[in-house]
């Protein structure tokens, strides 16, 4: 049953193959390990050309790493970072930021997961009361836990009211290349170029087989990213082959292919399901996911074909991701089954 | 120059053919991420296989994550870990066990790198008083960071004294299978069977792209070690691909090919530098290691040419690691050229 | 300005005088350090004969103190801790609890300060995945931060809620006393008798000059409370004089006295102030505390005067607490200032 | 028996009268809680004017807390702090350096308790290495937990060789007074005006209840120690009756006596018992410490007598520590008592 096809997750699919050859062809005699090697100075050029040329990339091995990595540059302990209650940082990571980086998240409820200046504005209080952890940091995850978007306009408006507090904008940009790509825009206009100050940019979950970067984004930022990296334990030591992935995602827009196609599956799924009565789609669909409620039931008996979670155990909303590999085939034959099982 | 042949670090040399070859053959459609799939349920059992039927492996990112983890399965936070003053853990790995598993270590000098129950006895004290952190595992590296072996026997009593102060025994196993190889006794020898508790098991320095192990190795020891993993940011999701290559190097005892090659290389090494005058080679060579102090103007010279460590600022010594794919070529060419350096 | 008399916390208050004799009268001689002196081994004794016969207790510095000690004492680092999320854990206590114990807390929103097993009950999901913090505690303040009181059966049903799960309940008792004393039980009714299995029981705001205590209150929780306690930097040296205080406090009830007396001045309070139009009372005084809205203007003119916090600053209410030493003219003075403030 | 007098520690001894007094005329009303008293604001004062203009005192509970409070504001957590390897640090904080505030010791070891420029010298190594923790803190004692002192010259040697490698000099003085006096020299003479950045100022031994002050010296250091205070867990709400305490103690310079007392008792204690055959003290008595080494039966028959504790398991070397109300007769009698268990 394990390897069933499903939409459980984007990285239950494999590695993109021209990241896979990227590997192989990088599997060359000796280089520098750490970091040190070719790949990974080509790597840090390449970050530059797409987020600017303050940015200061760190590759790490997984999105906790590269968030908690991230929040360490950015945070003094006593610090905070608010972040959307369904934020992978706050659900998904058993407490790792808390217990690695020390830090205490201020979880704001949202209706599709995205911050809102809004939301956020009750979070800012305290500031210089020592009783109360301060806030320093926003972070938005684009595209959203929720398969949602924020706009170029949304993020700018956070990222000033971040920095009238005197506080940093973190984008969790697990998804980032699929948000880029659904808002037909270059990665720096939804971060450098709207003020966020720091990124967590995917490789995973867009085809890499492990890999995410760590990229710091103005000057004065991120200056030991080196050492927090290393004492967060997601230092690679032949990092080559993490570098390779990454040159050949950045080269030439390679990154924009599979996640276009991973949000075009979405769309497609979105069409075919959003039409059957008794299935509720109850996010919009901007980016590679689709969110629904339907009957326990026909949940129960589609999750003895396909893999999927349930999201909220509570509701029966399920999650359905569409990844780099997903086929409209796949799509169709799911369609079809959620189809019948709610019948 | 990144890419020149050297002795600096058997982490320096790329990823093992067959081992590139089992990543490709894993690509292949969706797998259950974070473990879920067949690769890791296979590795489980020959992980079993190896070292016994109790044993709990559970892959991870890199060498100090497995330390981290494991430490944390052994011990609450007040409780200590007794190592050699130059293991890994204490010296390489930043900090991140105080870091992250909040532990005191307690270093211990050693001649070569081996603790003894002579040199750990002093620090057996104190157990019971609050003011005190509490020793709770020794923690020994075989094949040690000099290159060193511990035979069965020398673990074995390390593990009495260990079990009578109801302690445990942790191997740093990041060289364990050149160690095994040195001895021609299989990985059990010199772990289970002769009383350790637990084990990280090295990938990377015997030719996987990344990936290593925290091996339990008796019941009732990590129940918890998927939270650990998981919190300490050690948790793959396309797991797959690191079981992939930890199957392939725990099938038909492939480990051992590229161990022995790469204690071979350093055999041949020490046999050629060992005979220099003004070059007194300072450790037994017994595994993949060679270290020997020199003349500084030499090291300068021979650093312009190849890439190595010093090892000791203060001393001058320096090491010369030998990995899977050093070549005759390579050491011979080298010791030729440090014969004409110290010329 | 700084002694001026006020309604901002109960720890403005001084010392009880009784308690102030206790620590004059302890001032003799030499005593062993650390707990080892006999008014510690009294306090253990009269802790057991106020909660329970497998009471353990241990003394240290403040609240933040106590309540991170005990949950280091009933947690694993993965596992999670259910608060409300006015919780003094959760909100005044500058990310102790996440940083000092590395736990995170799952904070719920409640209308009153107050959890209840239907407001638990959303948090009790996702056991045994590794990608989410554990609950493993269910925290509640009594009396809380808001003035309100739990029953004792609905303490009940939050323990039998926890234990249900596998879980433990803890009180954040740093207004235990006068939360027994509000409901006329001893205080083990509304802590070991229903189910309670830890409790940071409250001095400070009682009357002592500092001094917590962490109390275990079930036979198998809290073996390593001291390695705890020290690690956590709350181990006080001459201890005798924090225990003389407990002693003489939980000696023939004396900490009755000064609970009894501070809710009898936030009831008089409440009386006095509630009848004032555009004074609205928040929450139900229950115990030593009054939560009002009152106009801005009026906040600001009687903050002139008196010394109180605003609490919320979004919506403008305020708190005023009574302590032990709050006087019956500090309460009409104050409740005629809040008159002619208003209007 | 816990009563009984003895050479155990000075913090044996109960509360200086005058600091009871003070205690006592602090309760009076009501006082602004967790700092905003204006004893404390008296105390900061008084702390400039001992330590300089620049220095920046925050009150804490204990010893360990001084010490790891400091240790935060002046390290990020993969920097380092190299001290003795007997320092208090190291040796009696149950790690607390290392969990809470996640810092790794370079511990030295010394002869006499005191660390040299040619002793820290091997350890100010791998600047820049990303693998290893970057030393960035010289703590020392003064006067030593070996009852040894450092003279001026000797504490700017080693703050030289601190700021020469960009790095800060701590003194844990917790027995600072013990030392000035002992050297006949203001406080500041052996901090601040000898290159120290920042130093735990201690009070309990030398006369408190309880109560130390981490004292930053200069500008640009402990900006954030109000915030790290309270996350540590460190911060008193009635703080005035730990300011009033050391309001005491400053004024008027009150603490040489109760410190110039305890050093004139180890010194009579030396004279009395350094001329029996069979006790060899080991080090230069300089403070009010007497370290000793005597057979193994005469130790175990004074202990039924008079609390002392066994240093070292190993060698059978005892500490006695002389305290503000160790009297002449406590130390003629014990040293009485000496000659005749050794006989």
């Amino acid at each position: 049953m394990s390897a069933v096809r499903g939409f459980a997750s984007d990285n239950y699919a494999g590695v993109l193959p021209e990241l896979l050859e990227a590997i192989a062809a990088a599997n060359t005699g000796h280089a520098v390990s750490y970091g040190g090697d070719d790949w990974t100075a080509r790597v840090g050029e390449l970050f530059r050309s797409h987020f600017g040329d303050d940015a200061r990339a760190a590759l790490v091995f997984n999105g906790t790493g590269a968030n908690v990595v991230a929040l360490q540059g950015l945070c003094r302990p006593y610090e905070a970072c608010i972040c959307a209650s369904t934020a992978h940082l706050n659900v998904d990571e058993c407490g790792a930021p808390e217990r690695v980086a020390g830090l205490k998240l201020l979880a704001v409820d949202t209706p599709d997961g995205k911050l809102t200046p809004e939301l956020v504005q009750p979070r800012l209080v305290r500031f210089g009361d020592e009783h109360a952890v301060q806030p320093k940091v926003i972070s938005i995850t684009q595209s959203t836990e929720l398969g949602t978007l924020y706009t170029p306009d949304e993020i700018a408006a956070l990222a000033d009211q971040a920095h009238s507090h005197g506080m940093l904008l973190h984008v969790d940009g697990a998804r980032l290349s699929n948000a880029a790509v659904a808002l037909g825009v270059p990665l720096r206009a939804i971060t450098t170029d709207v003020g966020a100050d720091a990124v967590s940019f995917g490789g995973t979950k867009n085809g890499t087989m492990l890999g995410e970067a760590v990229v710091f984004l103005r000057e004065g930022l991120g200056g030991d990213v080196l050492f927090l990296r290393k004492q967060s334990m997601q230092l690679a030591s032949k990092m080559r082959f993490i570098a390779a992935q990454f040159e050949a995602l950045l080269t030439d827009d390679l990154w924009r292919r599979p996640a276009a196609h991973a949000n075009a599956m979405a769309t497609r799924l979105a069409g075919a399901v959003g039409q059957i009565a008794d299935v509720e789609i109850t996010q919009e669909v901007q980016a590679n996911a689709v969110f629904a409620i339907l009957p326990a039931a026909a949940t129960a008996s589609l999750q003895e074909r396909w893999k999927f979670y349930v999201w909220d155990e509570n509701s029966g909303e399920v999650r359905w991701m569409c990844s780099w590999d997903t086929t409209e085939e796949d799509v169709d034959a799911f369609a079809a089954d959620v189809r019948e099982a709610v019948a």
